[in-house]
């Protein structure tokens, strides 16, 4: 089959690699139905995160189960599934306590299973899927193809986004803003619209993007960065800054813009893999009670609440895919998002050149 | 009438000062019934806070109102009332979301109020209370000499350890454990006891903390620190950390201790003044889903909930007191607590020498 590698900084090739096969009575085999590029690929890609040889890559996909392992209960042949971006046994304390990214028999797609076995990435024709029954979401009936992309955002960006409002304890009449416009900010904007929120502020520099997180929901949008950007916000806000602000980015700067822009007793919910180094103010987050949670989320926990959404057409986070690629076209796809030409791409295996 | 004032390191002296007088229509006139030295008191004591010229100081007190402002409505001559730390009118916009240590017209003890009057410390014998209504709050009656400690435990670190196990989100059920055994920490584990924690650990090396601890509802106690205290609490929490961790040092080694012991998905409830740095292990925050909120204890917030329990006898956190001094030895009570003789000190300004 056809699978993703990165050999390097933007070296992404598409390469024939051998088909998977069930290995656990507890494994379903995938055809990938579409996959796509994650914002923390472009990490490898950049040469931020060193690699020592080639690796498959992805973590988001849907498709259709094709042959299951001899153990799994929940899905059988045919149906259409959606593949959180952590797998997840669904029953160890953790996975009960919701927290399905801690699993204690967890892995990652392009990683290694409990066993050791290795596990394909997402941007491939098929994927092996090890402990399906906790991994796994079907849908009930084969979606419209219309519907795919709204789905595949429920393998991350879209339940990373939700993760982030839930831990700002987003509800009905918050303010609230939104630090970062990728991908993940624009389904943070979306979340926090869905679960009620009165007044939604997305921090956005780009025209593009501006406009889909109004379409999303947001009320206001600041282009302003840093403290002008803080200042901004508060002029929108009576001064007082948010109930919750949704961090979605990462980086130093984005945290401090999050802090900065949250009330007294206000939440941040932060899902952007920090890559800024380890500090917080500390010592205004004490003295202005901001807290600060989140982390990597576990959209595994999600899944099944935003699905039924996504099926109802209440929300369309598939939204936030503005450019849709064969799988060939890997590597164009990881430089239109690495020169932010997209948003975010989809890949297809089914598309011809 | 007598006041504590700070003169530099280690120079605490009880003075002549002028005595109050009121100044604003909101202003009551408050005799102390008794005081107390805060750990925090301890930091300019041992210069780790530098001043620049005498200073009145204490932030913890309740007494009886003496004379009343025209403007005051919520308390009047003869109450027996309870003073928060925090000055505040219980009416601005922070007041009303319960963060009434950020009130948008707030002051400290010690300090200037809002028209820039000086604001008495509360270690002296009597205390001028700007904006009343919003800051004081009266018992029914007149309470027995043997409540008072309790009472006045409710003026900060009763609920400031409440303020933890709040942030912490302690519920019924709950794993949790509480870094410090200072009264802070000590009220904590009876915070996270009253809400119906099920196993506390308490993290101590003083047989006479654990034994308050013990009596306040830990069922368990760890000696060690850092990471062989870390293990230690893993070992009994069946290795996967407790659900709440209750911050109440302040040092970088407590906060990397609380959120060494969080399970995934835990919080950690943080009330220690923040003396180490701004760093935080937010890839481990990331990774496990650990949040930290908390802050500076609005403990306006919980007053009347927590003296309820007071009057009720269900909790006594006057247990936290083990040494009862004149005011005039507040020199003597400072030394005590300096020198760890002595967790927590009470003056009182009508006992003799």
């Amino acid at each position: 089959m056809l699978a993703t590698l990165i050999h390097g900084p933007r070296d992404i090739r598409v390469e024939d690699v051998p088909d998977p096969e069930i290995r656990r009575p507890t494994d379903v085999l995938v055809r990938v139905v579409a996959s796509c590029v994650c914002g923390s690929d472009l990490w490898p890609y950049r040469g931020i995160t060193p690699m020592k040889k080639p690796t498959r890559i992805g973590h988001e996909f849907v498709g259709t189960v094709e042959e299951v392992g001899s153990d799994v209960r929940s899905v059988r042949r045919g149906d259409f599934v959606i593949a959180p971006f952590a797998i997840s046994d669904g029953t160890c304390v953790h996975c009960r306590n919701g927290v399905y990214t801690s699993c204690e028999h967890g892995a990652w797609w392009g990683g290694k299973d409990e066993y050791g076995l290795p596990v394909d990435g997402a941007q491939g024709e098929w994927v092996r899927v090890p402990m399906a029954d906790g991994t796994l979401v079907a849908t009930l009936e084969t979606p419209d193809n219309g519907l795919v992309p709204s789905l595949l955002a429920l393998s991350d960006v879209m339940g990373t986004g939700h993760h982030a409002a839930v831990s700002a304890e987003v509800r009905a009449g918050s303010t609230v803003v939104v630090v970062g416009d990728g991908a993940v900010g624009l389904c943070a904007v979306l979340a926090a619209a869905r679960l009620g929120a009165e007044r939604i502020v997305a921090m956005s520099r780009h025209a593009d993007r501006q406009a889909i997180a109004r379409e999303f929901g947001a009320t206001d949008v600041v282009a302003e960065r840093g403290q002008a950007g803080i200042a901004a916000v508060h002029d929108l806000l009576s001064g007082m800054g948010a109930d919750a602000v949704l961090e979605c980015v990462g980086t130093k700067a984005s945290m401090e813009q999050a802090i900065g822009t949250a009330r007294p007793g206000g939440r941040v919910g932060f899902v952007g893999v920090p890559n800024g180094g380890p500090e917080l103010p500390l010592q205004k987050m004490f003295d202005d009670n901001i807290s600060v949670g989140g982390g990597v989320a576990p959209v595994r926990a999600y899944l099944d609440e935003l699905l039924s959404d996504v099926i109802a057409g209440t929300i369309r986070p598939g939204r936030v895919f503005d450019l849709e690629l064969p799988l060939k076209r890997a590597a164009d796809a990881y430089r239109a998002m690495d020169e932010r030409r997209s948003i975010k791409t989809l890949l297809r295996p089914d598309l011809t050149l």
